[in-house]
């Protein structure tokens, strides 16, 4: 492994604290959380930025409108370890076994809402091709009954798992195999 | 404007106290310090990555590497605000006025060094297929002295910079006209 | 849907047989079967070449490297179909629960071997540039051990499944929910 | 040659018979017969494929419909076998010398009918980018003319020389140098 | 340097002449003349060329747009001689500093008129994807009050400097340090 | 049409008594040379620039190798008018009625030779990517015989169609039905 993951006791008091926390939660550490705390600024920032946007509470998007952008676009980046937790996580608050590998496939054919089709249009519009945006775009958005600001967190989430999939994938990142089958049995879907 | 620049005394007090620090530094406010601040907390997370990244001292990549970086990648996603605003620091950074030009349109015709042409290879493979890097990818940069921990340097400015691009681009952010001039005219190239 | 399955009773003798036989195999009737036999002649060809390749007993692909072919490039078509179908047919032989995912995001990073790695390079090749194959990929394949027979497998199966791939999302054709979880719990792994 | 052609007398005598018949019909053995021959499970299979599509009596597109469908896509896919040979049939049954060259160059200028333009739009969505197929195609075929069973026949005939044009380029197969006059020549022009 | 600048003195007098011209005007030789003059026959043909589209005087287009289409599109095909050279034509036609940094990194986010807008639309799909084009696209420019004489001069420089931006990155050829500054610094706008 | 054709007595008597000449060699009035006399100033530079590079006597390529680089670049730029008509003229050339339409849908699995070949794909990177010729592309040209004089006309040849490929495009120009059959009869091989 190029950039071996860090032991845990090596970390900053404030980095563990979080991290155990994150452990205790879901039962194990997500290989995101030690790959990048080897840079303890990178970390902080990292999940800051995260948590501004993923636990953001006056949002109009529902988490799981935000984790099916972070799996559809990871999926367009081809970023293994981000379409296989977030598809996960996806499963689980959509309570959806089959959406993550709907919507990572070809998000088209997903059976998702016609409004979350459109949002996952423009996020993919975001991800490829975010010079050509304009306001055809936003009206598509408002149309589905997105506001400015939700066109917002469509984008930033897009943008800030672009950053995300370039480091995964780069520094060959993988996801922990407790990611592949979370939210896919009826029985375990409550989190 | 989609996206009103919000007004300055409005903002957090440490919003506003980095603001007037660039302000007085930089002889103007950036516009992205101001258009991103609508969001503190995605604000704060914002330039604490890139803080961590662009100011880091102990890298093996000078400060013009990492803005000769910024705006290859940039103008590879079409990001007018960061081509403008990073060509203009790569100029002073460099002492050339005009290689902010060659780097953005066309790297490989640049009056730069090999090393700095195996950098932005490295960076334009990140930017635009990070997940068909491989080991050859490393092997080139250590042929030319890059470290591993170098090869992260350069995956994360240009991942960050994505999203940074991605921004720009979506809410249509514009340059300070400062920036056009800035670096290109040989006596005011000392910051 | 636009073109409905049709009925099993209404559909020619030998292929309800070979339908009833599948069923019984699978315990379930897996949509493709259906979806294709409202064209009997069609459906026949359509099967009579899969199995042509798929069962193939002289072949020196391996079960499960049949199912990484098709698994892989018809992740590089969007097909939705045929990922999760044969992805499910792939965790199964390979008795990866893992694989599959893996495959169909990002092949360069999956845990397979530099054989198979090898392999899905000329499948992809075939799928996205047939035209620009040449005597170097040829040489590639016999370095890993494969014959010219093998390549003309490789490039059969990724030709064939093409056809699939559009068939199938040219129609809008849903894999049967029990794809989905097949070969990714352990102990179901034994077919 | 990677892949020689088999002795016709070595083939099994089904496959002789129906070699035998297309020579007396055509006045030569179209490569495509005898290269394919060596694996005679998948011949069966590919002509009765291909005779299921293209010899389909109840199709609303005309014979000279279908060759157009493969030339375009073929070309499209750049495969030398399935032009040439195709393009000759194409000149044959609609008796325009010029329209195989103007399809296979550039089908948008072709001297075609409108309901034949959007019949290849269509063959060429399905051909390169099967995955984005949506309502809005098939309407703009109905508006054609066309019917779901001729969209059908459409994408069908796409997906079946998507896998033939894969196999010839892939194998090097080259057109007999018969195909590249036939149809050209106004007097010789009816089969 | 692949193809060394000719000695002017060893040019044939009618190219020495205007080259002179061209340096009593610019108070420099562009580059270009000199590369390309080491084949007069191609120099007189390729500066004929360009005056007969450049200078027209019953174009539609005024200099600033036809300055404005070669930056563009010459951005689009990373020629450094040809944005360059020419962004610094358009600042000074235009009286804006600013507009050639716009347009060569994304037209659509710079600040001109939807006139203009239209113009570069039309120009980067002759640049981009010729055989596309079609009446529609037509319509669009009539909507903006361009002639078809309009668009025969918009795609006419555009295929003209398809082939100098050709010529220019295939050679090497490198820009004037001159271009690079000037029409940036407001006083001396007027040439 | 959108562009007509003007009245040949119409004309400028240059330009008159150049296309007489022409079609009393050919024995018909190829529509180029039509189609571009609208605008007298433009034809006299585009047919000067023609000569220049196609009739040059020091050149180190045929002038089969010159039609050849016409007919390969100007397929991959869809060009209907160039193909056809420049095809004819290889196919007179070369003395092989085949190679205009191997060259034209795949130049890799052409009758032509290895420098042929080299000759061709270093056109085809003009044509496509200009902007990432570089030392080792020269390099694959030298080891096949061409001198750096033989790459610039290979080049200006291939930018020099580029323009005429979009010039054609864009107005519609149709290939005379003459070409379509010029050399593809052996006994009408000697032009």
């Amino acid at each position: 492994m190029r950039y071996p993951l860090p032991d845990l006791n090596s970390l900053p008091a404030d980095i563990q604290a979080k991290i155990l926390e994150v452990q205790e939660k879901s039962g194990f550490i997500p290989n995101v959380f030690l790959a990048l705390a080897r840079r303890p600024a990178e970390w902080r920032a990292f999940f800051a930025y995260h948590d501004a946007l993923m636990l953001r509470e006056e949002s109009g998007l529902t988490k799981g409108d935000r984790e099916m952008i972070v799996t559809a676009t990871s999926a367009a980046n081809h970023c293994l370890y981000c379409v296989v937790a977030h598809g996960a996580i996806l499963r689980i608050y959509e309570k959806k076994p089959m959406v993550a590998d709907q919507v990572a496939i070809n998000h088209r054919k997903a059976d998702i809402s016609p409004r979350q089709l459109a949002m996952l249009d423009f996020a993919m519009k975001v991800c490829q091709s975010s010079h050509a945006v304009d306001n055809a775009d936003f009206e598509t958005l408002h149309a589905h009954g997105f506001s400015d600001e939700d066109a917002w967190d469509i984008a930033a989430i897009t943008a800030f798992f672009g950053l995300s999939n370039r480091m995964a994938s780069f520094s060959g990142m993988e996801p922990n195999p407790e990611f592949y089958l979370m939210g896919r049995i009826p029985k375990t879907k409550n989190t």
